[in-house]
């Protein structure tokens, strides 16, 4: 039986809690954050403190908070013998204070409230600053995802930047696809086949083999089209930039 | 009884033919291509011509070719007192020979060799010349698909390019989250739960709602970790205006 403290009352943190919960092998002992109120989404299920000096003891600390606030919210823990996590794609261990046992616990994935996510297909990438730490991290993550992966700090930044590219990019031009279909009164949901084909075909290709598209077959009549039709600058510099990045990435 | 001749041997053309001999109401009387390979695949299953000569009589010609040769195929028919309409997305109603009735019959959907499409969810963009023309495109396009939606030039040259963002555009920044997968020692699958909920997440929320990231909440310290380690010019270009647009759309 792991024995938790879960450190933050964010999304990632509910869902964490939800994760752990239902798993035999995990007690979430104490659920700690600063605010009442969002507290009281754990407050009949576990123990709460908004109080760092009442933090019980735990096998494992879990801290699932802002970037910023990580380092300050382990310095709470710092005199007990336990694992420290941070569940950050881009922070690195040392973010954490000096002299515990340090590790991290970052679920590579995009949690929104009131989404449900089947946690045991989160991608579980996890490090530790021992074989030891590493090896309790590995195993509490099997409580709650098929797939837990040891990677290193490096690997973890350059996952974050991926999945910058994956999600918070691709979400931003579909925003933009949005935009076009609303100026010129057309439904968004009629471009939702597409975008499932999209992903659903990178099952079997490759992204490099499933390109298409006029700038994949170098058509610069359609471009130039689409060009005139765009109204605003920096839309035209995206379009221009992506067009040219897939030409470099084919030959001309 | 729609009778049909199909022009065209490419991707497209497959599953429209597939799509078309599925319907009891439609007949594909024939099928036109220059090169015997590629009418090998309709041969056993429906007339097939490589001689503008030898075209049938149809109610409708589907013009199913790249984008360059729409014209040049279109003027075989341009005696044929039927209708004659074209795929595209880029192209105008006038690409096709004058004086016939014309129209378009787009599918808004990505076509890959191999790869099975349930043609009843992919919505088709149908525009004509006339009223008449319209209605029994739309009425050939309700014998294969369950959204089919009138639209004139305009708004098709903006919902090929709202394509171009969700599926060309999105597929390149996927490329590029494989490639530093790649460059990592990762496999690129481990970003797959990430790429499902980013899109399943669009059937609740709107892709302006659904936002998050550096960019978002103006993270400049993992902004700047990123371009740190991506080592090429042109995609340190991309991540900055990327980023950029996305602080110019929620402001700083």
């Amino acid at each position: 039986m792991h024995k938790v403290v879960l450190l933050g009352t964010g999304n990632l943190a509910h869902h964490l809690f939800d994760a752990f919960t239902k798993s035999n092998s995990v007690s979430v002992v104490q659920v700690f954050g600063r605010s009442a109120e969002r507290l009281a989404y754990f407050k009949d299920r576990t123990k709460v403190t908004h109080k760092p000096e009442n933090l019980l003891h735990a096998d494992i600390y879990i801290i699932a908070v802002s970037d910023d606030a990580i380092h300050t919210v382990s310095q709470y823990i710092k005199n007990k013998k336990s694992i420290i996590a941070h569940c950050s794609g881009g922070m690195g261990l040392e973010t954490l204070t000096e002299g515990s046992d340090r590790g991290v616990f970052y679920p590579l994935q995009s949690f929104s409230k009131g989404r449900k996510i089947d946690f045991s297909e989160v991608p579980l990438c996890i490090e530790g600053s021992s074989e030891i730490v590493l090896e309790k991290l590995i195993s509490l993550g099997r409580t709650i995802s098929q797939i837990c992966v040891p990677i290193n700090s490096k690997q973890r930044l350059a996952m974050h930047l991926a999945a910058v590219y994956t999600n918070n990019f691709t979400n931003h031009l579909l925003f933009k696809a949005s935009q076009i279909c609303e100026e010129n009164d057309l439904p968004f949901s009629l471009l939702m086949p597409l975008l499932k084909e999209t992903v659903s075909k990178l099952g079997i290709l490759s992204p490099y083999d499933a390109q298409t598209g006029p700038a994949r077959r170098n058509d610069r009549k359609t471009q130039e089209k689409h060009m005139k039709i765009i109204s605003n600058k920096q839309d035209r510099e995206i379009y221009a930039l992506l067009s040219e990045a897939i030409q470099t990435t084919y030959g001309d």
